[in-house]
This record gives C-alpha cells, structure tokens and sequence, in this order.
C-alpha cells in the first residue's frame, strides 16, 4: 500500500450562504486546495454529501462539481455516510491514492442546508436516523442526542453545568478563526442562560444548521517532493485511516452510552498508525453536541466511562492543555453543514500540524487525530495525520 | 495493487416490490451473494443507491443495510453516482480491495422507486440532471433521452423503427431471467405500437421504474483460493475498473451525440485489461433507452458514429451474435432500479464468466464489460470482467 499526503487545502466560510447555492460553494473550497497543492487537474474527486438530493433535489453531486471545477474526463463520485461523509469520502480518497489508481485526487465535502425552498432540513437531519424505527415516529436528531444526553446525567448524576466547558472552548477558539460561523466567545452565564431545544440540549450544546465546504488534495507521499516546493509549508502525512459501524437505531444497541464504533475505529487508527492516544498533540472530535464530546473522548481511551465531561470542566481540551479540541471551533463555533465538517476536521488538522492555525496554533503539534461520526454514532471515520 | 476477484454474487428479482422495503430488497441480494462466497461476514459494506435520501428519506443507506444484514464493526459507505451508483460502488469496492486496505468486501446496488408515498419518482429521477439548468425548467430525464434520440434520428436521416432491435433483443433475453421484470419477447409490431412517453421515446424504448437489489463479495485474488472450494463454480477477476465524467447538462457538450465519458472510461478499461473491443465476448451495455445503446456502441468502439442502431436492426447483439449485449435482459427486460443496475450487470457478466445463463448462455464466454452510465452520460463506468 502506498502512503499518502496532503499537499492542499481549501474551505469556506461557514455560515447562512444565501447568495450561493452548493456548486458555488464547493468551487470556493475546491479551487483554494487546488491553488494550495499548485495543480491545475486532478485524477478524480470524490464529494462527501449528505442532503443534497433531500434538500436541493439535486443528486449526481460530484459530477456536478466537477464540472463547475472544469474537471472534466475524471472520476468522480459522492460519498455518503450521514454526518460521518466527509469523512467517508476522505477513506475513499486515500483509498483511491494507495491503491495505485489514482494519483491526484481531490476530496471536497459541501452541504447547503439554510435557505432550502420548501424543504425541512430538520426532517432532512433525521434522514441519517432509522426513517421506519426512529424518523417515523417524529424523534429528531437532537431529540436523539437529548436522549442521551438526559441518560448520561442521570446515570452519573450530573450538574446541568456539566457540559459547559465543551461549549465555551468552542467559542474561545472560534473566535479567531476567520471561517468560523460564529466568532465569539462566550460565558458561562450565557451557557446557562441558553434557551433549550430538546432537554436538556440547549442551543449552545448544539451545533448550528449552516452551509459551507471543504477541500484537499491527496498524492502518494513518494511523490510529495514533485508537488511540493520551496514555498509550500509541507505536506502532512495520513498515517491512519479507519471506519466502522454500530447499529443505526440508537434503541438497538446494548449501551447506549458507548460508541462502540468510535472504540473500534480509533483502535484501528492507533494501530494503524503506531501510536498511543497520549500520543496525540491534538484531537478534532465529532461536537455536534456536547454529549457527543463527552461520549467520543470515553470510546477512544482519553476518559473512563462517565468521565468524558470532566476533561471539559477541567479544562483540559484548550490550546495549552492536555489535550487540545476543536481547535479553530470544532462543529459548536466553526459550524456543522454536516458532510463537509470531516473534511473541514481535515484542513484545520493540517493547519495544526504545519504552524498555520493562527491564535489558535497548538504549538509544537505534530500528530493530530479526526474523528466524524455520524447519526448517533452509527457510522464513525477516524483519521491520524502526522507532520 | 493487488487483483481483485469476485467470489460471490446475489440478486433479488427486479419489479414493483410493494411489500419490502430498500433495507429487505438488499438483504435479499446480500445474503445470497455472502452465501454465494460461502462467508458470514466483511470487511466492508459500500452500498451503490441514488435516491434514498429524495424518495425514501433515508440517508445512512449503507450502515442501515450493513445493520440489518448483521454487519456490525465494519466500514460502510453509499456511493452515489446518479444511475452509475452500482459500477461506482463497485470502482470503491475494488480500490479498497485493491489497496490492501480490505480482504472481503460487500458491494451492494439497492433501489426502491416504487409505492414511495407522497413522493415523485420522476421528478426524482431528474435530480440525476442538473438541478438549477435543466431540471428546474420543467425538462424530465426522459425528455432530455428524447431530445437526444430526435436529434440523432435527424442527423442520420432515421425511420422509427431504426431502434426496435434493442428492445427486442432485452425483452427476447428477459424471458428466460427468472429475476427480469418483464419476461416475455416483443415483436416489431408491439414495439411499433406501443404508446409515446416523450416523442420519440416510446414505452418499448424506455427501460422501467422499479424496485430491486443485487451484490457482490470482493477478494483479493491472490486469496480466492482460501474461498473457491471444490463445489464452487469458480471466482472472476476484474481485469479493469476505471470512470470518466463530462459535463452534467446536456447543453454545455459540443457535441451532445457523442459520449465522451463512455469513450474514456471504455478506453482506460482496454488499456488496464490488455484487450481490444473485439476480445470481447459478451457486453453488458447501459439501455436505460434505446438511444443510450446507439451511442454506447458508437463510443465504446464497436460502431462508427450514426451507425450504432444498425447492430440492433442487423440482429448483431443477440446471444449468438458478434456481440451479445443486455444478456439477461438489460435494463428494459430486467429493470433498472437505477442505483442498483450497475451491479446487476456485473452479477449477470459473472454468470455468463462462469457458465451460469442458462437459456441465455452466450458459449465460451470468458471476457465481459459492463458500462454503467449516470445522466445523459455525464458519468460513466466501465468494467471488464474475465474468467
């Protein structure tokens, strides 16, 4: 198997993009990581997207963006695995690069989700739940996560405030990301005075509906020196790549309240890559909602069961501490349009690991993790990139 | 890169399966392909669907079927590619083999297009085209199919009749498919007859809206032995696997009679493999309507342009033919529940490899290709299959 590296990386803003529809902005993310990694084509692209075809009754996604990208006679194909495809289109990016058949391949994520004429994106959400077991019966997707949120306080018998820190470390690092939805820190009063959604979810342990879109550019790493040159900052290196699965319906599982999944793909990533979890310089997490931080930093071996939380009250996860999260705002302050967000964990890795990340640099940052999960923790991508 | 070989291959009859739902008509196909390969579980599950998320409102396609097939702790994706979702999944499904990242895995081709309660199966199916340009101005994918098939039949100054031979090759091999939607022969006057969907589109021309799943177990071929045991009828290699796309609307093509993508992904397929258009045996071609079969031939290299429809009219592609195309019916006999067509072809060349076909049989086959073509051919993936 060849290794692979990442020479390029694109985004947009994250926000409400009325102005723009999903071609537009999947271009903005896609032409920077090209104009990053120096190229002018590509061999294939490969788009993690979830509602496009709910949503914007648009399917045949990546041929689409392709050719609003002027890529013509390649590959393409849209990956799909709920919240968790960008994360899914990476895998089949690195896949496609290790295995040989391609060696330039461009991974975007995008997803359109405000201004959605005469769509509910809401019900689009509960696509990525059991549309006959769970959906049917009118639980949203955040009335799932509330679910396991109230379970979790109770068996641990836990302070409303408890997952508090988890918000307010993705507002402190937000704020200074240029991309980020929302650029502001906030208190913990504001916390605690946030109007609920779906007890006890209020809306600053859930991340925001929005539109937005990522991109990279993947090579064989034994071709990196012909890409990269004297003024580019380096390529980072996939040193794991890992998926797996639970059941879809959260009634299904034995414990509810552990991601079996994210323990089975962060082992494989561990082992993929050689390494301990205390390796780790930096970890991009899955915070669609605060319980999902809590439940993710338990399954891959940060935190003992009923513990994951205390790592947020304690402060551990900032940009000096421990464990460095959501770094440049995570899903709670950067935004969640939900298939682009494991590309966009993706591009602020690499901006970690290469000293680009700004006010938010984890200094020294070498070996950094992303994990995407999607529905409650049915399907969950790990990846580790090293500098 | 390692070979990858098929060991294992399902099916569910195509039709309007009323009473079972996509996760049951996949079950269907992935049970009998996991008992086919004579394995009780994968590695990876990637599932080819285009419309689950717009007819059925459910995404999370691929972790849904893994989990109601017992898939628990593997990889799981839906691979998306308009009406090419199966020849995509199946494109994954080889890199990840391909690639050593995975020994056993599941490719799957599941659509339900049918009993979709208040939902629109046609306004569905032109989310294949381009949303904002084409679709949105009223124009059906059958109307785009006809714009195209007029304009041929103008440019090479065509009877009516020019295109019965393809309908009336698929419906003669539909009838000995025990698993085709409609299993009985057509003469020339039935398909002369037949009512005008969108002129010159007649029903006989148009391939149906249906239900219905097929799958595939993938190996490393330097493993087949491990799984071909002696009552085993014997595993096929994939000698080539490559996609190209073109423009997603039809109007931004120079030159809309010709399938670019259909001729890159077929020429990628001849150089991987090492053959000629001529090696070929057996060729199962995209008839989502008559006029698609026209241009396939012209662009994969077995006519020159204009001259596609004299295969059909000249009795050519029939089982004992130059050139046997849609084998076991094609997607006017058999059905073409779109995302899941691609793998049907494949399932259906790797009965012909292997000697299969019964009535249908085309003797001492040994070579195959499958082109499986999304949109007007906006993307197209070819595969060549030898035993």
């Amino acid at each position: 198997m060849r290794g692979v590296s990442i020479i390029g990386i694109g985004q947009s803003p994250v926000g409400e993009l009325w102005n723009q529809s999903a071609r537009q902005i999947a271009y903005t993310a896609v032409s920077a990581a090209m104009a990053d990694a120096g190229i002018t084509t590509a061999d294939a692209l490969f788009v993690g997207n979830m509602l496009s075809g709910n949503l914007l009754d648009q399917e045949h996604l990546a041929t689409l963006v392709a050719d609003f990208c002027g890529l013509h006679g390649i590959e393409a194909a849209k990956i799909e695995a709920a919240c968790a495809s960008g994360g899914a289109a990476l895998r089949i990016g690195t896949m496609a690069v290790a295995s040989g058949f391609h060696d330039v391949v461009i991974v975007a994520g995008v997803e359109k989700m405000t201004d959605t004429v005469g769509k509910d994106t809401t019900a689009g959400l509960a696509t990525a739940s059991d549309a006959e077991y769970e959906a049917l019966h009118g639980v949203s997707f955040v009335g799932l996560n509330a679910l396991l949120m109230q379970r979790y306080m109770y068996e641990y018998d836990l302070p409303i405030d408890a997952f508090a820190g988890f918000s307010m470390n993705a507002h402190r690092n937000g704020a200074h990301n240029p991309n980020a939805m929302f650029q502001e820190a906030i208190s913990l009063d504001e916390y605690l005075k946030a109007p609920v959604i779906a007890t006890p979810i209020n809306i600053m342990d859930s991340s925001p509906v929005c539109d937005g879109a990522a991109a990279l550019v993947l090579v064989p790493t034994e071709r990196v020196h012909e890409f990269v040159t004297g003024h580019h900052r380096g390529a980072v290196q996939i040193l794991a790549s890992a998926s797996a699965n639970d059941t879809l319906a959260v009634h299904d599982r034995k414990d509810p309240l552990f991601l079996q999944a994210a323990q089975l793909s962060s082992q494989k990533a561990y082992q993929q890559a050689r390494i301990q979890p205390t390796d780790l310089d930096v970890f991009e997490l899955h915070d669609a909602f605060t319980i999902m931080s809590a439940l993710s930093l338990e399954a891959t071996g940060f935190a003992r069961r009923g513990e994951g939380w205390r790592l947020g009250h304690e402060g551990e996860i900032g940009i000096d501490g421990r464990l460095p999260i959501s770094t440049m705002g995570g899903l709670k302050s950067r935004g969640h349009p939900v298939g682009a967000t494991g590309v966009y964990q993706i591009v602020e890795l690499v901006q970690q690991l290469t000293g680009m990340a700004g006010a938010n640099q984890v200094k020294g940052a070498r070996l950094g993790m992303a994990q995407n999960i999607g529905g409650s923790g049915a399907t969950i991508v790990t990846h580790i990139l090293g500098a």
